[in-house]
């Protein structure tokens, strides 16, 4: 990196969690970097079911990537999708025909939703992974009370009111949570012809326990927290179809119109072009420094690595994980550059959170294990503390203590018109 | 209506200022209200512009109408689309095949953007009028800045950051002006291959003057300020064509990919189901109590009246005019309805406002003129002081601070991907 005046090329495609700290990692090397992401934004998830629950607006969590950067002089950020990489070429081939060649490359483009082979089931039960994921969630919860409001035959207007949350992990369960809230409280007394209170929330697990990262008694009192909500949760319940108007359980049919996909996740496409091994998510298998085996060049971060060498299995799909991920690749992207030996990863576990509803939540960091309205505390300081950007944190903590005080959810909008 | 259980049923069609106000009037009158409105949500539209150019968030000048009017007893609230009045059954038709009959109809569903019977330009030169259209226009403009980023011709990028504004009104020199401070401001250093600073932005009149409903003085410091900011006011200057990627005036050309259109309304197509008068923009001709001629138990409030029978002109499409006209409509439906007779409209003009990017308004009470720093302290303090809800109030305060500090505006995301 000292012979001559060529600046070597680093390329970070997703500005996620892990593709933002690498980008921060490189502040002060000397090298170039330019950072890929086909949306201009960075967004903050742990806080989408927010968005899809109308307790937030979408500026409350999410910031452009440029605007993070902005003090960042050796790096620029491409608003771009990339199509395929050309390891051969150590090239990237973006939308629009356009090349762009790195010296080093991090791939953080993360994971989406899985259907596990049942890709028909996605118009009838989204995901929440984008902005505009979580704007779709939100239009259809508050449009089946609209609709349940105008409809006249009971049976029908009972499916509007029931909804289902398939998936039992952190996103099924905030979602679970949430919902009750809108329906039991922010929407109480708004409405003449149905009451919202009486609606039904079905938070189903096909695996034994919802929250499988956290201790049992944790997962005891996340259960208790969400049945006091009134959300029936059904764990060990497997969803084998969803149609128009319901799911079916093995034989048991449950009426619905508004199905919420919080169950599988799916690697990035972009994982494939290596020929190297995924797992079964999809996910790149990584060397013990993340590089793609054969690709010592090629690092990977974030959700779409797969880094089995620690625990013996992969790493949970958390934003602290990521970041670790992120600054790691980086680092040896940077030793790669210069030929100094490459460092295997390390992940620090931090700890584990989740949060029900109002007043309650749950937090494992090990030595420390919370729940109820300390957890929820601890949650709420946290989730405000991490918030990139002083907007952000200002406005979600003046959000977050005019809804708790109001019970109110106040972006209630229905926008995105067809 | 005191012989007997019927309790009179007027319907508000409407949920925009005319609308609420009419609703509110009739709090405690003996009747049963139904407000129909095909969004859920009410839009303080004299800040539209702000959020269509990223300075504030959809949710923070929209508010569910539902939770506006919770506290109303004898109201309910229909999302619903109305196809077709009825003026003869007394009924209206609905989406979805339903009717519903009224004793007293207040019609107030406004006017959206007119092309002139250029219709096909309304996808190249979005209009202002809901959320959707703001959400539309802010993701055009911020997309426009990254693909002059990516191009790598300058004859096209000079074109992507090139910005026609058409028509003078205040929405007009309201969006230029937001978008000169986008462009000097806001994204000034974030980018590496061109310089927003370099945008153009034009603003065409084909009237003598912009801001025609402005006393001289005003309109010559509106145009100071708009020309500070780097804009480029045209007046007397119509557009001939529009097309991808420019538009005519007469013979000139000026190449430009982004179009915002502010320059003409036409009347919601519902005024035409009386087969009574329409003014050129299609509004009701009403009587002076605001009933449609031979239907008096329908009146028509807000944009969508044609009222003339004060000065000889149509009022002027403002808030205050039709939350005037809302309540006027409400207390005369009362009077029909009671027996009692109708009063004829006198409609109070409270001033006339406009903003020219931070720092500099124009503002018209009559007996006092400000222009410069002291009529826009004047807008910031009636804007926050009209917007409905505490949280929204709060909410604009704390981004309008953090955004007047920083020069940053914050909800610069790209949402509503195709």
């Amino acid at each position: 990196m000292t012979d001559g005046p060529h600046v070597p090329h680093i390329v970070i495609v997703g500005g996620g969690f892990a593709g933002l700290d690498a980008s921060r990692a490189l502040a002060r090397e000397p090298v170039r970097v330019t950072l890929v992401d086909r949306h201009n934004h960075h967004v903050f998830q742990p806080l989408l079911y927010q968005v899809a629950t109308a307790g937030l607006s979408p500026g409350d969590i999410a910031s452009p990537i440029r605007w993070i950067l902005r003090r960042q002089a050796n790096l620029r950020v491409l608003l771009a999708t990339v199509e395929r990489v050309d390891p051969a070429a150590k090239c990237l081939h973006l939308d629009g025909g356009q090349t762009l060649a790195y010296d080093a490359l991090i791939l953080a483009t993360g994971v989406t939703h899985s259907y596990f082979g049942h890709d028909d089931w996605q118009p009838r039960a989204p995901g929440l992974k984008t902005l505009d994921d979580a704007l779709e969630i939100r239009k259809r919860v508050l449009l089946a009370f609209e609709k349940a409001e105008r409809e006249t035959d009971p049976a029908r207007q009972r499916r509007l009111l029931t909804f289902v949350i398939v998936g039992g992990g952190p996103t099924g369960v905030e979602l679970a949570g949430a919902l009750a809230e809108i329906a039991r409280q922010a929407l109480r007394s708004e409405f003449d012809n149905v009451d919202p209170a009486s609606a039904r929330i079905l938070l189903l697990e096909a695996g034994p326990s919802i929250l499988t990262t956290f201790p049992d008694s944790l997962r005891a009192s996340a259960r208790r927290s969400l049945t006091r909500l009134g959300v029936q949760v059904r764990e060990g319940t497997a969803v084998t179809s969803i149609d128009e108007g319901g799911v079916m359980l093995g034989g048991e049919r449950i009426e619905a119109d508004t199905v919420l996909w919080a169950a599988g996740v799916q690697a990035s496409s972009l994982g494939r072009c290596f020929g190297t091994e995924l797992d079964r998510a999809g996910r790149v298998v990584v060397e013990p420094d993340l590089s793609v085996p054969g690709f010592p060049d090629v690092f990977i971060a974030g959700d779409l690595a797969s880094f089995t060498h620690q625990t013996g299995r992969p790493l949970p799909g958390v934003a602290q994980a990521a970041k670790q991920l992120g600054r790691h690749a980086a680092r040896n992207a940077v030793r790669r550059l210069s030929g100094e030996p490459t460092r295997p990863f390390r992940y620090l576990d931090p700890g584990n959170l989740a949060t029900i509803g109002r007043n309650a939540a749950i937090a494992d960091f090990g030595f420390l294990r919370l729940s109820g309205y300390l957890g929820w505390l601890f949650w709420v300081f946290l989730h405000i503390f991490f918030l990139i950007g002083f907007r952000n944190r200002a406005s979600v903590m003046l959000q977050w203590a005019i809804s708790y005080v109001t019970y109110q959810r106040s972006v209630r909008l229905i926008t995105h018109d067809d």
